[in-house]
């Protein structure tokens, strides 16, 4: 499939007006079923695991095609229809007045008490919301809704990715040459839909999970050397990181290579930027990179790099158990090398990080590991 | 005290070659001890609490006069005595070999079995060490008995500050405008001593404990607006982010603000900024800032902004125990205005966040609250 498209770097964040637009008609939906005297409800795709599907082909975790209505007349689900059209009231201000609040802030900004007098006659309070995930499972809802990012509606979050590489951007009018960022990098901001990419000039994406090899391979300027961008999400990534490696991808065609550490959460981190999350399934055309390659650091490594004994960690029952559940979703089960090296963590019980590497010197990492493994194509998917 | 120095903006790195020098001074002691046929022994200063003195004049946690001889012939010394010398050796190699390894590898790279045969002629092993704790302060003691930081070693950690504002520095070579990075931010590196600051043209420094609300204040462009330097150390700052606000304050004169959650984590947060932390007093010279200002928010906003009551969150038992500790820290003792405002919180037993200013709208906290406080000067010392 040819991916590179006209809009390749474009922003692809829809226009200020278009957001506030979208967000108005679900609101208009709602006028104009009172005025016609209809019983107010909003039509909204499921967000459940039963509602979640691997949609083979794409090789992506999609939403389902169920959607509820959430009516207003309905005892059950009153409350969440008005928590909806509170948190969209709030949302639409925002974007009326230029404000970009962080969804902790909604969160208080919508917090109120309503008092009210029950079907006994009795004096009674509610909150409009007791703690942040009702409030994120609402914003949610708005997101699927109006097929909307809260990026796009201008929600922030702590972004927490950094990118470096030979590549020029623009942002806010300013061009950005991430190839001169110096001793640091360029710290990913929430919205990575309204940066324009003007240029790429690189082989790869390399995506680590570890800040602390991000800092040293880019000490090192692992990424001029080898003509890569270098990317890390720091841990498990949000959704900044994962939108920006897969507009890398989606609109340069370059191949994205993820370096975790070897056990179940290494693993999963790599599952999460190639396939999306369950919880976030819907958002996965936008966030996921379907043909990200595992570059390692894997189980089989141990045998292969000749990893001394006393590096190895012994895997915890909760590795052992997350390392089963993986194996059961779909996206491995499909993969024969992934299962074998999921059956290997499990029959060996034990697990490496990158940084066991070092054992075989300092440079071993970026000097024979990343790049033997990208020309020998020694990576899992 | 005039501050600004001729130094100003220069890279405050010791040279490559002065590291090395250092590094290798050390090693040459043992080793003429060695050659004179003396018993080897480091002399190395006392990292421990007892140690630890507030340095009431130049307000700041430093290490006191105490030192101890690490000795080779002491059985009870002689471990921690050669993982000196293994980590010294890595280090320098590192060094030589232009690698920046991360705290990480060191332990890897130093981590092996040793074999030998004890006093009752057994065959028995013992790990060099056994976790990164053990490998973790072998640096901190090279670090005191060179004078040198970890970072000026080369050596690297997860750095996770971001900086905005009008100011340009050099590192490695590139000229990077902090002016011009769009939505996004310049992410601090591990080695803040070897950036050059050109220039600086702001009226303070603004230093936010949480990272979404320094992309919510970006994206407002709050610091173009009130022109001044926006820090976010996301939560407890690490050690690069401490050492640029240090940096400003001491080679720019810039006014040092901090901004936290009201509660014994943010106000700690605070102290760690102001006065340097117990594990790192050694440092506190070149980490801590010791005018920095605490603008909020703090315990008595909550009457003060009329913060709605179902906006507060009820402190916990272990918020209570950490405010009274804070209360026997001398930098707090000293001041009247933080006994006062500690007194209180553990008095209603209460704690708000930076977001819950929120309720008064969006747009509160950059335009009514911050610069509130700053112009009215009331902020807490």
């Amino acid at each position: 499939m040819p991916k590179r498209s006209l809009r390749a770097g474009k922003p692809a964040s829809p226009r200020e007006e278009e957001v506030l637009t979208k967000l108005e008609e679900l609101a208009r939906v709602i006028y104009s079923q009172l005025e016609s005297g209809e019983p107010p409800f909003f039509e909204i795709p499921v967000r459940t695991l039963a509602n979640t599907i691997w949609d083979k082909k794409r090789k992506l975790l999609v939403l389902g095609p169920k959607t509820a209505r959430r009516e207003f007349f309905d005892v059950g689900e009153s409350k969440r229809f008005m928590q909806t059209i509170l948190m969209l009231s709030l949302i639409v201000r925002a974007r009326r007045e230029n404000d970009y609040p962080t969804i902790r802030d909604l969160y208080y900004t919508g917090k109120h008490t309503i008092y009210y007098v029950n079907e006994h006659g009795k004096k009674v309070s509610e909150e409009t919301w007791e703690d942040q995930r009702e409030s994120n499972a609402v914003i949610q809802d708005i997101e699927v809704a109006t097929g909307l990012l809260r990026e796009h509606m201008g929600i922030m979050h702590d972004a927490k990715g950094r990118i470096v590489g030979n590549m020029i951007i623009r942002s806010k009018g300013s061009e950005i040459d991430l190839s001169r960022m110096g001793s640091g990098a360029w710290g990913i901001p929430s919205d990575v839909d309204r940066i324009e990419i003007l240029r790429v000039k690189a082989n790869y994406v390399l995506v680590v999970e570890k800040g602390a090899i991000f800092e040293r391979l880019n000490e090192e300027e692992f990424w001029r050397k080898n003509n890569c961008i270098l990317v890390t999400g720091k841990g498990q990534p949000d959704r900044s990181t994962r939108r920006m490696v897969r507009r890398l991808w989606e609109e340069f065609d370059l191949p994205v290579y993820i370096l975790t550490d070897a056990d179940s959460y290494g693993y999963y981190i790599y599952s999460v930027y190639r396939s999306g999350s369950i919880s976030l399934s819907y958002e996965s055309e936008r966030l996921a990179t379907p043909e990200a390659r595992f570059l390692g650091v894997s189980t089989s490594d141990i045998e292969r790099y000749k990893i001394p004994r006393n590096y190895i960690i012994k895997a915890t029952e909760r590795d052992i158990k997350r390392a089963k559940e993986l194996m059961n979703y779909p996206w491995f089960k499909e993969s024969k090398r992934w299962m074998e090296e999921l059956e290997l963590f499990i029959e060996r019980g034990e697990k490496i990080e990158i940084e066991a590497l070092s054992g075989h010197g300092f440079k071993f990492l970026s000097s024979i590991y990343i790049p033997g493994k990208i020309n020998k194509g020694e990576w899992i998917i």
